[in-house]
Parts: structure tokens; C-alpha cells; sequence
């Protein structure tokens, strides 16, 4: 089955409602820059390239219908939406990548009349849509070649179709594999607190047919002492020059889990996820999230009132347990940042 | 406030229903062995030690209105009602340490007269709960030297007064160091699949002041990273010869982060947890529980239907990651297998 978390049709963006997954496949339209940044904070749609394309169309959203016609208010009144936008959400860089190409086309073009920039903003974000797409099917063939005819794989979070307008970024170098007739098996970490391994993960690869088998995060350990698992595939939402690089909460214990089993960790991502003015992870910012993601569940309390979470969404792996990353333009193996430097300049 | 997990009243077991913890502290009386039986199995009551106890009532609460006269018969009555209970659950020691206790108190009282040898019965299990008690006391005052005057220490699963009859193992620990006036702050992993430790763990710390702070499991790593956790405190369900033991699940992943970032590692647990009969954690039978204790919560899915679900109640973790054992008898450091064998022998 073809996913579509995010396509424009009829004038409009039609994304998967994510939150409702995997009991209900609903689609939301979104008309307007406020529906779009709620969209993107309320996680309907998620995913680090997923949410750099909404963000893109979220700014066309927000300027289609601006009635001046001076290209130089024009262009403060696209710089204003996007840092709009740019407040959605603060850990993936591919949001502030998005609209930083938005504000950088407008103002390298302030000749042309505003309806004609109306219709460059469109066409740039469908362009990112389509870019994504061929770059997730670059990543997935790179990646497919890293992986034995028959293996065992662990994932986190989803870095699959539903985090990406493409195959995604991890889950792509599985579904890629499987296409050229390898067994792969995966597990899927459910992904504490809001389960997007269980709800996002399982569903998409039970839709396309892979040996998914959901496990809890805290049995990962367990299944890397038994040999159980050959490799370890995740996404990323920012990584820096070094290497260091942030994704979802738990994939820095699967690091040194890995580490210590001697088992490979590959870190999926477009070129987008790459943040070229971040030397260390220690300068990623971290997006903390409400409580009540941790205490409750679809509205039932699981813990006692008043009690104190700690809830970062994500968290920062450093280079040195990276087996290697898988980009659209190749793999990239240690020492990291000069090759990193390079791939980001050309 | 003290906790009452397990207590004899009115010639009926009365406990906790602690699977509607924390929303509602229900107390359950319990008559027969069948329902002693559920109780476990349903985690109604819970924690190695706790389970240990219950047994012996269980036993108890079999036989008490068994009408023989032959004290030989009566024995193969007590013998058929502990190996029913044993069926209860596989992993934890202590119900099979505690039904041991009964068989062989009977077989070695075969003079006795039958209503005598059950007297003898409910007294043994009376004896075994305040025996726990104290155990639990030594354990807070030994382990409790182990902890600096301030420190955050990070547990998991429940291993508190509400897996025992008396103030915890684990929990033991930390109540006991806070009344000696140390400042203790608490990490409480949820502890996936049925969150003993936001249901649980985090609930008893409240009652008794402590400072706890809720995470997810996949959450502990990031911690122990920023140098945030100074020790790891958890329980046992059971401890091998060679120091090998099961614990909840996650425990194993646990020790392996801990020692990575050089934290200290310390398991809980009276001389009841530990079994003779095995040297290995490889021998130690491993629980497994059904799927949608992962894929509902609340009786509501979150995960698709059909998927596979890998489900382990408990994983084994290597003597080679634990800093020192907890006991009644005193701290024990590595090596441990002599150690252990002295202990258990005296």
C-alpha cells in the first residue's frame, strides 16, 4: 500500500491525521498556517522531513491570500510566517532547513511580481515533496546494501513513509531490502510515551507485508544478549558536523545498548537532517513535552496526580556510536566531520 | 503511611488489588486457594518476596478445611496444594522457597495430629510474614550505608512495600536513608509493559514524601548521561549462585547503561530470592506474559490487531554488572559465588 502522509490536492494540504493511528486512517485538509503549525505541534503530522515539507507549504499557506503587491513586504510578510512556523516545533532542523530555502527563494527573487512568488512558494514546496520522495528511495537503496540476505533488525520511533513524503528514511532501507528479496526481520520498539513505534511503525510495515514484532523499549537489551539482532536502524531529526545527532528519546540507550553487543547502528537521513552550523550535540535544543503524555493514556490516568515526569522528546547520541549514516548520496562511515563538511558544501 | 500488602485478618488473607493502584487502593479477601492462585497469576499481588508469603497462606487457605485424620494423607493433600500453587507463576524463587518451607515442615511433623499440623501451618506463614518484615528492615539499614548524605538513585518495577510485607527491598533502602535524614531524590522507570513503577513505585514513594520523579524507561540512559544518576537500586526474583539474577524487565538493559557510565549497581533482595539449585541465569525459567499486556492499555489498543508481540515478564542479568547484593545478612560484593554459597549454607 502507497502511504500518503502528505500530498497537496485541490488547493489544499491533505496529511494523515497520525495521532488517531493505527485504529483509524483519517485524512485532515488543512487550509491555513494556524491549521498547519497545529498540525505540526500537535503531531498529526511528525517526522523530521515530513514536518521540513509541511512547514514549507505552511508558508505558502499563510501568504497565499496577502493582497499587497510590493515584493519587499512580500517577503516580510513570508519571513514573518515562517518564524511562525519555526516556533512549532524546536529538535529537527529539517523544519528550520525548509524555511530557511522559503525565505532564501523569495529574497533572491524580489524582481519578480508577487502573484509570481506566490507561484514559486508553491512550486518550491511541491519540489521538496518530490526531492524527498527520490531521496528516501536513494537512502533506501544505499542502506539496502548494508544489510545481510537474512537478518534480524531493531528500530525506534518511525523513520518510515508516515515520517517522510517518500519510503522514509530507516523503514526505507528496509522495504528496500525486502523488494530485492532479503529476509529481514524486524523488532519495533513501541517507543514510550506516545507509541509511535506500536501505532506508526507496526502499521506501516504490516501494510507492506514485513515481520514486524512490536516489543517494549526496555526489552531491546534483552534481545541484543541473545543475538538476536543484527543491526540497529534508526532516523535522526538533527544531526551536527561531528556526528552527534538527536532523534527520538531512547535511541542514545540503544546506542551504547548496541555499542556493547557489537551490534551495528546506521543512522538514516536526508542531507536536510544534516544541521551544517552545529559542531556538537551539546548544542542541539531539546524539545520537553507536557506531563501528561507520560501519566495518561487515551484519557485514563496511569499514575498517581501530582506526580513529577520528566518527558524530553528526544535525546543526543554521539558519534562514536554510530556504525555509519545512511544519506541519499551515500554512506558515510568514521571519522565523520570532515566527510560531513564536504557532503554538506557540495 | 504503612502500606499492608499482605495481611492475616479475621482468619482471611486480606491484600492490596494492586492491579487498580494508583486511582484505587482496594482491599481483597481472599479464602481459598484457587483464588490465592489467581491472585498471583493476575498480579492482583505481586513482587517476589509478597508472592512468597501468599503462597504459604495459599497452602494454608487449601487444607484448612480438609477433613482426614491420617497425617500421611494430609501431607499428600499439602503437597498437591503447593504444586497447584506453584503453577502460579514460574520465574521468582521465593514461591517455591516458601512452598518448600511448607512441605517440609509437614513431612518432618508427621506425629502430629492433623489438626495440630495445621495450626503449625497457618503459624509458618505467619512467621514467614514478620520474618519478611525484618528482613526488609536490615536490608533498608545495610543498604542503606551504601548511599551518600545527598544523591539521585534510579529504580525499576516495583521492589517496595507493596512487593513485600514490610518496607521494600529496593525501596527499603531508600526509606530508611531518607530517615536518617540523607537527601534522596528518585528516578521511577514506568516499567513497560504494566507500570509498576507509575503505578506502583511512584504511588508508595508519594505516601512516604519521598522525592520521585517519574521517566520513561527509554529515558533512564539519557539520565545516567548527564551524570544525573548516582546509583541503581532494583529488586530480585531471583538471585543464582553465581550472582546471575532475574529481575523485571529491563533490569539486564539497566545494568548495561549503568555500568557504561559507571554507576553504581545494586540488587535488593532477602536470602529467600536466592537459589541454591542454580548456578546460571541461563537456568532461570523466564515468565511469558500475553501480547495485549503491550498492544491495550485500558482496554484500548494501541497497537494494530495481529501484530506479533514479543512479551517477557523478566530478563537475566550477568553477576558481572552488580556493584553489590543487599540483604538481611549484610552487603555482598564480588566475588560472589563463594559468598553466596556461605550465606546460603549458614
Amino acid at each position: 500500500m502507497q502511504i500518503h502522509t502528505i500530498t497537496w490536492t485541490n488547493n489544499r494540504v491533505k496529511i494523515i491525521d497520525q495521532r488517531l493511528l493505527p485504529l483509524k486512517l483519517r485524512y485532515e485538509y488543512i487550509d491555513t498556517v494556524r491549521q498547519m503549525w497545529r498540525a505540526i505541534r500537535e503531531l498529526r503530522i511528525r517526522g523530521a522531513p515530513a514536518i521540513g515539507i509541511a512547514s514549507a507549504f505552511g508558508v505558502y499557506l499563510g501568504v497565499r491570500h496577502w493582497h499587497g503587491k510590493d515584493p519587499e513586504k512580500f517577503y516580510q510578510r513570508v519571513c514573518a510566517v515562517a518564524d511562525y512556523l519555526a516556533t512549532a516545533r524546536p529538535t529537527a532542523v529539517n523544519l528550520f532547513w525548509a524555511l530557511e530555502k522559503v525565505k532564501n527563494l523569495i529574497r533572491s527573487s524580489l524582481t519578480q511580481s508577487v502573484p509570481e512568488l506566490k507561484k514559486m512558494l508553491l512550486s518550491l514546496a511541491l519540489a521538496l515533496l518530490e526531492d524527498d520522495r527520490r531521496r528516501c528511495q536513494a537512502i533506501g537503496s544505499y542502506g539496502a546494501k548494508l544489510l545481510p540476505q537474512r537478518c534480524s533488525v531493531l528500530t525506534h520511533c518511525n523513520a518510515g513513509a508516515l515520517a517522510t513524503a517518500g519510503i522514509g528514511t530507516a523503514l526505507a532501507v528496509i522495504y528496500t531490502a525486502q523488494k530485492q528479496g532479503k529476509k529481514i526481520k524486524v523488532f519495533a520498539d513501541e517507543t514510550r510515551p506516545l507509541l509511535q513505534g506500536a501505532r506508526l511503525t507496526a502499521w506501516e510495515l504490516m501494510q507492506s507485508h514485513v515481520d514486524v514484532t512490536l516489543i517494549c523499549d526496555n526489552m531491546a537489551g534483552t534481545l541484543m544478549a541473545q543475538g538476536n539482532i543484527h543491526a540497529v536502524l534508526v532516523g535522526a531529526d538533527r544531526i551536527c558536523v561531528s556526528g552527534d545527532f538527536a532523534n527520538k528519546v531512547g535511541t542514545y540507550a540503544l546506542a551504547v545498548l548496541a555499542h556493547h553487543h557489537r551490534v551495528k547502528f546506521y543512522v538514516a537521513a536526508p542531507l536536510s537532517s544534516f544541521d551544517p552550523n552545529l559542531r556538537s550535540g551539546k548544542d542541539i535544543p531539546i524539545e520537553f513535552r507536557p506531563p501528561d503524555e507520560v501519566t495518561t493514556f487515551a484519557n485514563k490516568r496511569c499514575a498517581p496526580p501530582n506526580l513529577k515526569v520528566y518527558n524530553p522528546a528526544f535525546d543526543v547520541t554521539p558519534a562514536r556510536f554510530v556504525t555509519a549514516f545512511i544519506t541519499e548520496r551515500g554512506i558515510i562511515t568514521p571519522p565523520f566531520t570532515a566527510k560531513i563538511k564536504k557532503l554538506l558544501k557540495s
